[in-house]
């Protein structure tokens, strides 16, 4: 047992026995870290493990409190992953395309859907924006905005940088459309077909259809659902497959809502350097956090420029918009050319009225009221899954995001719960998405709670809970 | 000499007896043929020709007149491209992104650019549309807008096509974050690294960008600057290459502007069907044409789905806006989903713009007078060639787009030229960028007319021609 597993047990036991109760705070870390002689990172550890257990909640800029209602038979959290050690060539398109078809109906209920819903979004201010932006456009700005894409946007992303603490040459962030397309790019940028790249396990399947179309292979990397990527893993994948590239998300990871914690970002980029290998950071979730501090992506840690830091509008501010962005690092360069071979430039309203938006202030604000909404409905799901999924069912308790990681009774197959739930107007999304074989995860399940605003969300998850139980039940 | 030559010549010669007058109608495509015992296209093939020679011009909807003022020693045209028969690894970006980052620099007079002047377009009608349609959005639409773009505009997309002649399923059209991301997706749906690609010679330079950046090899087919691709060339290198895909542009080649013959496009298409080979049809300046009638893409004359038509509104109504979109006959899917993959969506605002423009109506009055001024302005550039550059160049004479394609004397060194232009604040666009091992062209350059109310033109252009002429005496 490791020394925060050991600290986080014994508190347990100080909250089980009564001595700590429901509303109490605990000490700070730094208390604990002095008292208890051990390091700042082992106490954070300790309590990340208390949170993901589910006996304590952070409050932001407060600390940790013992949790004033604990969920009864609390579904625990799954466990770390376990992908067998090979490179596997990727495969996974029909399946996505097959299943993801239904999300974009609007009749039925989004459990599967990657997108929050739009509802969340100030679109009417950013109307406003795009408005006044486009009729005082100087029209030469159409060609001008072309190579790395919009000089103001770009500064104003710098500025953001900088106030989450990171120096960074705003001559390093290119403008692409979307997320989707700074993450291609990037991985073009640093692979050959037939390279391998190394993935978290579960993955995101946009990742895994980004190298099916690369011709890249997979090397799936263990994965914890709370702290992430599996440094040891990761260093012994190194070792044994020439791996040229990583596409990791330290934040808030998709599907499983995982947390590198610092000091393992910190490893994480060390470990890279030490060996010369390329990290692509899918940052789409860094600013819905629920905690009150933005988690610093790993690219905070970079001195190498060897990571490439790719984040967007999307699903923070302005979906359907198609602005990201990606920091390049020392691949910059080599990223602008590519996006000018492919797409040329990222479009000049999108990219005026979100530079124009920025500008006027209001984006801190709408953050904190969209991480409010999306946190406390994380806990109604969590409720809902409690109370209505089959028993044995673990599932994740994200920081952040708006997915929930259900690992259901070995019994029930995801894809025929899938196709169970699409019957009744609800859409999952199953577990073998999630790997580039379609053979691990056959009985997870991902669940989006993003959409607050969505009365058929209570009911759609008792569904699903039920069908789940009737597949247990044969 | 060919049939349409000798014809040519007669009518050549009626007019230097001054038995045919400035002014005057030539007889009806319909009547000569008829007259003549020639097949219209025969005669089409000889008045094209005369035109080319700067003898007739001819009138919207009305025929074919000799000129009333011919230029007194006319250049001639450049002569068909006779490039080597092999297969080249492309290796051109770096000198693209030399020569393109100057173009940029407003204040450069931007002969080398690739865009026509952003004034020409109706951008506050633009923001306008943009504004309404965005205040109104429903919000939902900014998720169903995904897969293969907004339906309104991709029906309206569809009746364009019906408008043409042309009976096309909306459902195989796919929206593009513009021309660019069509045609490389296009380039990606039929091939693999390492195959073998035809294109025209000289060819679009973005094209070979594209070819560059997914490893593929181009074969440089000859090229005639009045009539595009050679097709005798074209069938000899097909037999002697395994050439996967052909990337052409029938109507208003860039750079030569050559426009081929609506038989020749038909003989294209039964020539590739024959073969199987997927043709990627390079359209965006069609709407661009100075005569009466817009000429019908190769994809007109395509049955087996083989032909993928790719197009945007950058060049003809909407820059900066980055919507194009691809007609991908039995590609579509495959273009589709790797859309999905690579970029996921097109922006909903430019598309929510767009669609509404077309709706509201005013595109064909809009395009009516782009044509006037680019066909005005077409007359001017070749009238500044004619007085200002060296003895002994030669000059297309296009039908449509905004490119003149200047031959000049051997001694003359583009690159050079280039050099020497951007020294005096004027860019160019030197010929080794449209081979694409850089070896030919070295006398060539691409100059843009399409700056109408540019008043510096006429100044770029004398500065440019004595820089040539200095070059010529050495």
């Amino acid at each position: 047992m490791k020394r925060y597993e050991q600290l986080a047990d014994e508190i347990a036991d100080l909250i089980g026995s009564g001595t700590l109760r429901a509303g109490d705070r605990l000490p700070s870390v730094r208390q604990t870290s002095v008292s208890r002689r051990l390091s700042p990172s082992t106490v954070f550890e300790a309590y990340y493990l208390l949170e993901a257990r589910g006996l304590v909640r952070a409050r932001p800029r407060s600390g940790y409190y013992v949790n004033a209602k604990p969920v009864a038979n609390a579904p625990q959290q799954p466990l770390a992953s376990a992908p067998p050690d090979r490179s596997v060539e990727v495969a996974i398109s029909d399946l996505v395309f097959e299943v993801l078809g239904s999300v974009r109906d609007r009749d039925v209920v989004p459990l599967g859907s990657a997108f929050p819903s739009p509802t969340l979004f100030p679109l009417q201010r950013l109307a406003r924006d795009l408005s006044s932006a486009m009729r005082e456009l100087d029209p030469w700005r159409t060609v001008e905005g072309l190579g790395p894409g919009h000089e103001t946007l770009r500064r104003q992303l710098g500025l953001r940088y900088a106030a989450e603490g990171m120096a960074l040459d705003a001559q390093e962030i290119v403008v692409t459309n979307g997320a989707m397309e700074a993450l291609t790019l990037s991985l073009s940028a640093v692979t050959q077909p037939g390279d391998l790249v190394a993935v978290e396990s579960p993955t995101f399947y946009a990742a895994l259809q980004a190298l099916e179309r690369l011709q890249l292979k997979a090397v799936e990397i263990a994965t914890h659902p709370r702290s992430g990527v599996d440094l040891d893993a990761l260093a012994s994948a190194l070792d044994r497959h020439p791996i040229k590239a990583c596409w990791f998300m330290p934040n808030f990871q998709n599907p499983l809502g995982s947390l590198m914690p610092e000091a393992s970002k910190q490893a994480l980029v060390a470990l890279l350097a030490a060996r010369g290998v390329p990290l692509i950071e899918d940052d789409v979730y860094g600013e819905l956090h629920f905690d009150a501090r933005r988690p610093p992506p790993a690219k905070a840690f970079d001195r190498a420029g060897l990571v490439m830091h790719c984040s967007s509008f999307s699903k923070c501010l302005a979906p359907g918009y198609r602005i990201g962005w990606v920091a390049g690092g020392r691949f910059a360069q080599r990223i602008e050319r590519m996006k000018l071979m492919t797409t040329l430039a990222a479009p000049i309203p999108s990219q005026e009225a979100l530079s124009r938006y920025l500008q006027r202030g209001g984006y801190e604000r709408h953050l904190r009221s969209l991480r409010q909404s999306l946190a406390a409905q994380r806990d109604v799901a969590l409720r809902l899954v409690a109370k209505h999924f089959p028993q044995g069912t673990r599932v994740t308790q994200p920081q952040g995001g708006y997915f929930l990681w259900l690992e259901l009774p070995p019994e029930v197959d995801a894809l025929k719960l899938h196709r169970l739930a699409l019957s009744q107007r609800i859409s999952i999304a199953p577990g073998p998405l999630f790997s580039a074989d379609h053979e691990r995860f056959r009985h997870c399940v991902r669940i989006n709670f993003g959409h607050p605003g969505d009365a058929r969300f209570e009911a759609a998850m008792r569904t699903v809970g039920r069908l789940a139980g009737n597949l247990v039940r044969g």
